[in-house]
């Protein structure tokens, strides 16, 4: 077991199994275990919701009790949105998969119990558990879907097993223009200015500092000095057609 | 605007319209803006889905573009799974927003951009974006659900706007027992064992330590002491009352 596995409590909806499919297969997870799904199992609804994380379900494993299904784990979370007045350590997403990580990465195999879709889990499920995860809602609005739940602990999961990698990054920038022809342009913006008479005789100091600073904040690359400097030219030239 | 703004560009399904409603509620944001919904709007089922969120609905408003949507906002964030060749920064969930809430602390208007269900946003509108966001996913399946996307940034949103606040935190657990209550304890339990001669006589001390080593790690309360040896002594004299 190299990620924690879900474990879905007497679910009713087949369309929301399919999407604790999918959200699990957005992060990479895909041991699933279903206790007494309400409504049988497989369902219909269940592989279109899940939108191609079929490998999901149809390795999904039935139990009828969250007892069973939590038999051969090492260390077990609950996930409830209400305080349930048992003594156990209390986890927000983030920290439950940093300790689901050192357990895995020590051999251990980690499961999470999420409740029914109205009612969440029963007490007496909630005292399998080895500890609580809670989410960091709106306590005015804090019922969360079963689905968004788990995709939750599986984004956190994903996070701490890959260091949040994403899978692309900012575009490697060509390298700031040479000092030399960002100077170069600001004269050239400067001649152009000048010869249309865009400064008062005063202000010119100041006002063309206050050009550079704009240009400079943008670190312009060689390409964007030449495309810039290529349509101020476009531009002032246009200018030059009309004056004939 | 004291929390980022989300924007759904040609949402198709009322359902997934929904199910956005329900997980900004879910994490305290509730400005929400739709551009040229496919089915028009109001729309059918986007009720049901919201599951109470209903104030965020029918705060809902409605613009013909992208560009007319994001008009009054300071920076705007574009999500997409893919990567464009845009020379744009780009973020996951949770830098960019620490990157909103040090914009909005400052009064900008920040915004979050939302593509089509099936095609995301096109080159052009995320070209009005200053910045991409894109999620920590598995790159063999990466494609999240709309409400999905919208979740977790809004859980980042919070994250970042509460500090993680949970709510409820683990119970405050009773102090320990006081260490006379406890190696009491222990005498009583040796006791009872040497009453019925569990210790073979050269491994007392070891298997005594080992027993007591385990107790130690529960770090007792005194009603947990009180329980224990309750539950020692009702053993212990149902065997003296079957012995007699």
């Amino acid at each position: 077991m190299l990620h924690p596995i879900i474990i879905l409590v007497e679910p009713q909806l087949a369309e929301n199994i399919g999407m604790v499919a999918r959200a699990m297969a957005n992060f990479g997870l895909s041991d699933l275990r279903l206790v007494s799904p309400r409504n049988g199992w497989p369902k219909k609804g269940a592989h279109s919701a899940a939108s191609g994380a079929t490998h999901v379900l149809e390795g999904a494993k039935l139990y009828d009790t969250a007892r069973e299904a939590i038999a051969d784990l090492n260390y077990v979370f609950a996930t409830t949105a209400r305080e349930r007045g048992q003594m156990k350590r209390v986890f927000g997403p983030e920290p439950a998969m940093a300790e689901a990580h050192a357990r895995i990465a020590s051999g251990q195999g980690v499961g999470i119990l999420f409740g029914r879709e109205r009612t969440g889990l029963e007490n007496d499920e909630i005292s399998l558990a080895d500890a609580i995860v809670t989410f960091p809602v709106d306590p005015k609005f804090s019922s969360l879907n079963l689905a968004q739940a788990v995709l939750l602990m599986s984004y956190e999961w994903q996070r701490r097993a890959t260091g949040g990698a994403l899978p692309f990054g900012s575009e490697q920038s060509t390298p700031p223009a040479p000092r030399e022809m960002l100077v170069s342009f600001f004269d050239y913006i400067e001649s152009e200015l000048d010869a249309v008479n865009f400064y008062p005789e005063d202000k010119k100091p100041i006002m063309a500092r206050n050009m550079r600073d704009i240009f400079h904040r943008l670190q312009l690359s060689e390409q964007d000095v030449r495309t810039l400097r290529g349509a101020i030219r476009a531009i002032a030239e246009g200018r030059r057609l009309r004056n004939r």
